[in-house]
């Protein structure tokens, strides 16, 4: 590459979050960043866009290095959106969405703000990795992971990735010498078990907070969730073509 | 099956939308109706959740010959999993979302609250379909589409999905007897070229619109905008295990 590779870096946790400083860090030892996350958090908003609400774009100077960051009022997907065809003069080389303070692993990838702007980037054809650690602390260390981002992200730059597939990187909470090495892997079957805690307000109305418990369904070693148990940094390729091929035969029979 | 099945009942235009109210209508033919969907429009919502607020129900009655509707202050899959965890005494046996006035076939189906909805149903391991109607009119004309409807439902509450698969179902808009028949598709790759609609509020201050055009870069005959262009109702099977299995190899060999 002659000139220098332009990324985009956004998240969910929103601009300020220490999880975007950090990758935003790494990323300027790699190319030209150009900085489009939300100006609030964003957390679990999946891949909603606000189409029936005003958005906004606000120029910031929160890293000294760089020219250009901007926070916006929508939702992750609405960053890329905004960057892509509003704030950025090229298509990007790259999009990083992260680094996410806790886990994208497993069916987590579906409600997560971070993961769905990687996959928005990829569907504008666009390179992008979505980079999470398992730890929810605003403190959250993330100096052990910063190599493997660097890597991770050097090797996408130069070898690309199949059309219509994003990564989704899950790092376990390891120090630098715990960290075992990077695994390829696949979604684990698991799933939330919902525990709505249901509370009064002071009139005495109901209301709900929506809690609940992880179920990791899958006995796989080929899987994210076993990857990260297991002190690897797991990488799973997503795709955004949900079509189940292997139920069209099924369907074709009772349809 | 001894006793009536038990329907869930949802969407992402609200819990007054005709098109929740055509769907009732069908169901109600079929199976035990308790509707919980929200209480304002979720458009676009993804597969949003509510984290970082409260949420709360209302027993609600927009129809007389219903026990149970509940209207939800949440997203579409904030809905089912109230439904699923809260309100319903036992899992139901089929989950409908719609009638979604406007289309979610191919790229449409990663932002639709519609579509959120019945995927969550279906990581619950309920079976579930997602019906859409390409007519965003608050007047669209559900008629001609009720006999598809009742039909895909009975035959999903016989013979099951494959696990980890619900359906995304789509309707053109035309009459009964324009309708061909029904169409088992894959989603075609599609996506939306964004235009911001750039304005100034009256202090000065930009602000933007989201706004775009639909692009079908898929000339496949086995698409659902083949189908739906050429009048028929198209079925997709979806899938929410977003692992690209094609790129494990090319990953392993780059990382």
């Amino acid at each position: 590459m002659n000139k220098k590779p332009l990324i985009l870096v956004t998240n969910d946790d929103s601009i300020v979050a220490p999880g975007i400083r950090a990758l935003i860090q790494v990323m300027k030892e790699i190319g030209e960043v150009v900085v489009v996350a939300p100006d609030s958090p964003q957390s679990a908003m999946g891949h909603a866009i606000t189409i029936n609400n005003t958005l906004h774009i606000n120029k910031v100077h929160l890293d000294s290095d760089l020219e250009n960051e901007f926070s916006c009022s929508g939702t992750p997907v609405d960053c890329v959106k905004m960057a892509v065809h509003e704030i950025l003069k090229r298509k990007p080389d790259l999009c990083v969405s992260g680094i996410n303070h806790g886990s994208n692993s497993s069916i987590n990838v579906i409600y997560s703000g971070t993961m769905s702007a990687a996959v928005e980037a990829g569907i504008e054809g666009i390179p992008a990795i979505g980079f999470s650690l398992l730890d929810y602390s605003w403190d959250a260390d993330f100096e052990p992971i910063k190599p493997f981002i660097k890597q991770i992200a050097l090797s996408v730059l130069k070898n690309s990735l199949p059309e219509g597939v994003v990564l989704n990187v899950n790092f376990p909470k390891l120090s630098a010498n715990e960290l075992k090495g990077i695994k390829i892997c696949r979604q684990a079957k698991a799933m939330w078990i919902e525990e709505f805690d249901k509370r009064k307000n002071p009139q005495g109305k109901e209301y709900y907070w929506l809690t609940g418990e992880f179920v990791n369904q899958d006995k796989g070693e080929d899987t994210d969730e076993w990857a990260l148990q297991n002190g690897y940094v797991s990488v799973v390729p997503i795709q955004f073509d949900l079509t189940a091929h292997h139920a069209i035969g099924f369907l074709n029979q009772i349809l």
